[in-house]
C-alpha cells in the first residue's frame, strides 16, 4: 500500500448508481470523495447531507470550487454523459464513465476527442468484467489452451418492469442501448476481437401498446475481426414473474470447449407464499463492516488505483466509442434491413 | 378400431431410421409392412430376414412386384429423397418423407410437383411436433390466451461426434441442413407463421481442419410473416463430453408469457466413474410388450391413420418445400452476406 | 393381438382416479369396462352417463348384477380399500388396488388374506414404476454393472395446497402415508431389497395451526435387507408458489455410479404475468386420438394383460403389505422415538 | 482505519490451508504474520522462505521466541488441534481453530477448558458462514418474517477422490467427521437452535474394499432444541466424473417459505473434450492486486478484527464443542443403532 497517493474524486449524477459510487469512494482508503454534482435540488440536498460532502448543481460550479480534483465519475443518465465528460476531461480529470459511453456516435466521438486532447484517461464502466464468472473465463480463453472462439450467443433480457416502471426514459432507449453494451463488451473481451459488421432485427409491438414506443426485442448478429460470430438477443418484455429482473445467459464455443455462463440464477432460490425468486448478490453490504461489496465496487477501486498511478488494463474511451458505434449500427440495421459495417 | 382399413406400406431405405419405421409399421395393427427397398445388398438381406418381408434393390423393382401398396416411407439419406419420392408419388402412393423434404429447392419442387400431379398426400417427418413438450406449448399458443409470439430463440447443436463420426456424408451437409429444419419447423408451427426473409452468418474453421469441409456453426435470423423474429443457432463442434449428443433449448416470448423449453436434459443424470450423461428416452422399447415407443413411432402411427382415411393436420409437402427453400436461403445468405428473401 | 381374451372389469370408486381408470379400460381393446361402483348418488349418476355403463352404490350390488367379471380396480379413498378389495377378491376377481394397499397393517393383512384364500392376484398401483425415468434406472441397476446400491435419498414433498385444499381427508393421513409409499416402493424396487428397520422424526406445528392436525414433515431412515440405507423426506407445507404442486427428487448412489432423478421439472418452464410453472405431462389426452396417455394408463394396460393371462412382474399384495407395514412403522417410530423393526 | 491496533499472529500448521491463512494475514493491513509452526522440515523451510517469516518445529519453540503474539491460527490436521490449541491458549493467545474443533469430545473439552481458564477467545473456522448464500438466508430467517424453521435437509458429499487420494488420514476420519461439521453448523446457525438428539445410519462397504476402512455414507437425523428437524446426508463415494469435487445442496423449509441453496454449481459450466466441470470460485487470486479473496479470507479478516478489539458474533469454542459432541454422537448412534442424546 506504500506510495499510494490520494485520489481526489467527484461524482457527477447522484441517482442510485452515482450514490453507490460515492459510497464506494468514501470507503476506499486510497481515495477521497470531494464533492457531488446533481441537478435536482431535493436529491442534491439529501445526498450531500447523507455523504457529508458539498454538492453542486452543475459541473461548472464543481470545477470552480475544486481545482485539485484528480478524477470524476460520470453517472448521469445514459444519454447525458457528453457535457459532463467533456468538461471534466477538459479540466484535466481522469474519468470513469458509466456504460455506454454515449448513445450516439457523435457524443461518443466528442467525449473521445476531449479525452484525447486533454491527455487524460477515461475508463468506461463495463462492470461485468469485474464479475469473476466472466473474468475467469476470459483468463482461460486468453491462455489459448482451449483454442479460439468460434461463436458466442448471449441472451440478456429484462422483465417488462424495467422499461415500464424502473426507467423514466425507456422510450429514449431500447433493449439494444440498455442491455447490449454489456453483452457486446463481454463478447469482445472474451474473444479479444472487435465487431466489423452487424445485422439486426427487432419487433416493436408490445411496448408501444403499453405506452413506451421502443423495441420489444432486438437480435443482432455480428461478424468479428477474428471471423468469429457473436449473436446478441435482448428483450424488454419478459414476464415479471421471472425469478430475477434480468435473464442473462452467455455461451462461448471454441475449437474444443464450450462455456455456459448463467448469471441470473444465484444458487439460492426462495419460494414464498406467492412467488419464487433467485436471491441476488450483485451489490451488497458486508454485514460486519457495513462496507459495500460487489462488481461495481471493485470497478471503482480499480479506477482509484488508476488515478493513483497504477497501470491496469481497463476498458478505455476508444473501446467505449467502438461499443457505441456498434450499438448505433444495430439501430441502423434495424432501420435499413441491411447489414451495416462498423468502422474501427 | 372398427372400420379401419389396412394401410399397405413399403419403406425405402433400411438404415437406422428406415428399420425403425419398418418395425413401427409391423407393430401397428392398422398397417401392414409389405416390403423394403435398400440398395446395399448385405443390409438388404439382413433386414429382409430380420423383418420377414421381401426387400428390393430399387423402387422400380418394388413397384413392379407390389401393385397394391397404399403408402411409402422415404428414409433414404437427406440428399437422396427425390427419386424415391417422385416414383412412389407417381405410382399413387401417399408418402412419409424424412425431414428435410430435400436439400435443394429444385429437388423439393420436383417432389412437390410429383405429389400434386398424382393427387397423393405427403407428410414430411418433422417429428418434434410429436414431442409433447412442443405440442403442449403449441396448443397453449394456439389458444391466443398468452398473446402472439414476439420472438423465438432456438439453440440446436450437436457435438462434434455427429459430423466427424456418425455421418459419412457430413461434408455434403451442414449444421443448417441437418439441424435447422427441426428448429425452423417448430418455430413456424409455434408462431403459426412462415419465414419471409433470412440473414445468416457462420464460421468455417474447425471442421475443415478436421477434414470435414463444412460450417462449424451457423446463426440465422428470420423475419416471419407475422412480423415476429426467429433466431436459430446451430453448431456442429460442441465437445463430446456434453451430457447428451445434442444440445437443444428453445425459447418463445409472447406479449405476456415466456416459455423455456429444454429438450436435452431428461431429468435423469447419471455420473459414472468417467463421465456424466443425461439418460435419453427418445425412442425406447417398452419392456413388457417389446413395442417401440417415442415420437417417431407416434408420427408413423399418424401416417398410418392418414393412409386409412383420417383427416389429420400434418406437415405437408408445401410446408416441407418452404422449409427447404428457407434453409437454402440460409446458405444463400451465408454466401452473399446479405439478407435473402424467402419466396412463399 | 391374437389369443387375447377379453378382460371384464369393474371400477370401484368413481372419483378423479377411478374415472381415469374407467376411461383407460374403455380405450383398451383387450378389456371391457363393465360397471362402476360409487356411493355418492350425484357422482354415480353423472359418471354412469358419461361412460355409458351401469353404476352401483356398493360392491354387493355390483357382484349381484355381474357374475362374469374377471377383475376390479379399487379406487376408493386410501383408508377405504379393505371392504371393496376383500369382497371382490372373495368373488374371484383379480385386483388392481391403488397405493397404498391400506393405511393400517390390519387392513392390509385382511386384504392379503382374502386375496390368498381366493387364489386371485392383486396388483398394487405403485404407478411410478411405469415412469420411464425410474424403469430405465431400475433396468440399469438390475444389470449390476454399476455395482450395488449404497444409499438412496428421496425428497418427495407437496405444497400446502394438497393437505389444506385438495384432500378433504388430510387430517386422517400424513405426508408419510400420502407420499412415502411412492418413494419407499421405488427405493425397494431400485435396490431390489426390503426395509428391515426404520427410524423417523417429524414436526407437527404448521398444519395443526391451519386446522389440519397432522405432521408438517416427516423424515425416515431405513436399513434395508441388503444393508443399504434409504432416507425419505416428505413435507406437506411447501409454498404454493413452487412451479409444481409436488417436488420430487430421488438420488441413488452405488459403488461406482450416482443417479440424480428429478421428476418435478418437465423441461418446459412457463412464466406468466404472475407466476412461473413447470408444465406437467403426467396424464394427458393424445390430441388426435383423444386417448389418455401416461404412467397410470400404462399401469392399467398391464393389469389388463395380467387379466388376460400374461405373466408380468407387477407389485403384488405381499409387496403392498410390506409397504403398509413400513409406513405404519414410520408412524410407530414417530410415536416411540425409537427405531422400529419391520417384520417381513 | 484509524485506531486499529496491529494483531500479531502465528499460524500453526503450514499445509494447504495454513499457508492460505498465512497469506491472508500478510495481506491484511491490520495484522502482522509473525511466524509459522510446521513439524515437517522441508515444508517448514519452503514456506518460511516463501513467506519471509521464521518457522518453528513446534509450538513451544514458537512461544519461546515470540512473547508478543496476540493470536494464533490452528491449522493442523483435524485430529491434531488439541495440543497446539491448548498451548497457545495457555500462552494467552486468541485462537482461530479450523473446523471441527476436535474429533473427540475429550479433546474439544480440553481445548474449551484451556480457552476458558486463560480467558482468551477462540473462533472455530466454520467458514461457510462467510458464504453470502448462507449469510443472506440467515439474515432473512433471523428477521422471522418467514416464520420459524420446520425442517432442513442438507446433502454434502465428496467424490471418492477425497478419501482415496486427497486425504492421507481418511481412515481416521469419516464423511461424518469431514463433512457434517459444515452442514450441522449451518443448520444450527440458520435455525438458531442446537441439536438435542441424533439417530444415524451408515454403510461401510465400498471404501473398505478400496483400502480405506471407514464409512461410505452416513445419514443423521437430528432433533433440534426448537423441535425442528435436521437431516444430514454425507457420502464419500461419489463418482469422480461429477462436475465438482463436492456436491452440496441445502434446503430450509419454514412456515411459509422454502430456500433451496445450491453450492456446487457456480453458474459457469465448462465442457472440454473429455469432461464437464463447474468452475469453482471458492478462493481465488484477484488478478490486478494479487490478493486472495474468498470466504476463508473473509473469515481470517474477521478474526483479525476480533484480535484488534471488535465485538463480532463468531462461532466460539462452546459452539465448536457442541458440534464435536454432536458428530461424536452420530458415530455413537452408528455403533449403538439407537438415538443418542446430545448434552448441551
Amino acid at each position: 500500500m506504500a506510495g499510494r497517493v490520494g485520489a481526489r474524486v467527484a461524482v457527477v449524477g447522484a441517482g442510485i448508481r452515482g450514490s453507490m459510487f460515492a459510497r464506494a469512494l468514501q470507503q476506499n482508503p486510497a481515495a477521497e470523495l470531494v464533492a457531488l454534482v446533481e441537478p435536482s435540488e431535493p436529491t442534491r440536498d439529501r445526498v450531500a447531507q447523507e455523504l457529508g460532502v458539498p454538492a453542486y448543481a452543475d459541473v461548472a460550479e464543481l470545477l470552480e470550487h475544486h481545482d485539485d480534483l484528480t478524477g470524476a465519475v460520470i453517472a448521469t443518465p445514459d444519454f447525458a454523459h457528453r457535457d459532463a465528460a467533456v468538461r471534466c476531461a477538459a479540466a484535466g480529470l481522469d474519468l470513469l464513465v458509466e456504460k455506454p459511453l454515449a448513445t450516439t456516435t457523435e457524443d461518443a466521438e466528442a467525449i473521445t476527442a476531449a479525452v484525447e486532447e486533454a491527455g487524460v484517461r477515461a475508463v468506461v464502466g463495463f462492470e461485468n468484467r469485474w464479475n469473476e464468472k466472466f473474468s475467469e473465463v476470459r483468463r482461460q480463453l486468453a491462455s489459448k489452451e482451449h483454442g479460439r472462439v468460434v461463436h458466442q450467443v448471449s441472451n440478456l433480457n429484462d422483465t417488462v418492469f424495467v422499461p415500464t416502471e424502473m426507467l423514466s426514459w425507456a422510450a429514449d432507449s431500447s433493449p439494444a442501448w440498455f442491455l447490449m453494451p454489456h453483452s457486446l463488451d463481454l463478447s469482445m473481451w472474451l474473444a479479444d476481437a472487435v465487431p466489423v459488421e452487424v445485422f439486426a432485427r427487432g419487433v416493436q409491438r408490445v411496448l408501444p401498446a403499453l405506452g413506451v414506443p421502443t423495441w420489444d426485442a432486438v437480435t443482432a448478429s455480428f461478424r468479428m475481426s477474428d471471423d468469429s460470430v457473436v449473436v446478441l438477443n435482448s428483450s424488454w418484455v419478459l414476464p415479471t414473474s421471472m425469478p430475477s429482473v434480468f435473464d442473462f445467459r452467455h455461451e462461448v464455443h471454441t475449437d474444443t470447449t464450450t462455456y455456459q455462463i448463467e448469471i441470473s440464477p444465484s444458487g439460492v432460490t426462495r419460494y414464498d407464499a406467492d412467488r419464487g425468486s433467485w436471491l441476488q448478490f450483485g451489490v451488497h453490504t458486508h454485514e460486519r463492516t457495513g462496507r459495500l461489496r460487489g462488481v461495481p465496487i471493485d470497478m471503482v477501486d480499480d479506477f482509484v488505483e488508476l488515478l493513483n498511478g497504477a497501470e491496469i488494463d481497463l476498458p478505455d474511451v476508444r473501446h467505449g466509442l467502438t461499443v457505441t458505434r456498434s450499438i448505433e449500427a444495430v439501430h441502423a440495421s434495424l432501420a435499413s434491413g441491411q447489414p451495416e459495417t462498423i468502422t474501427a
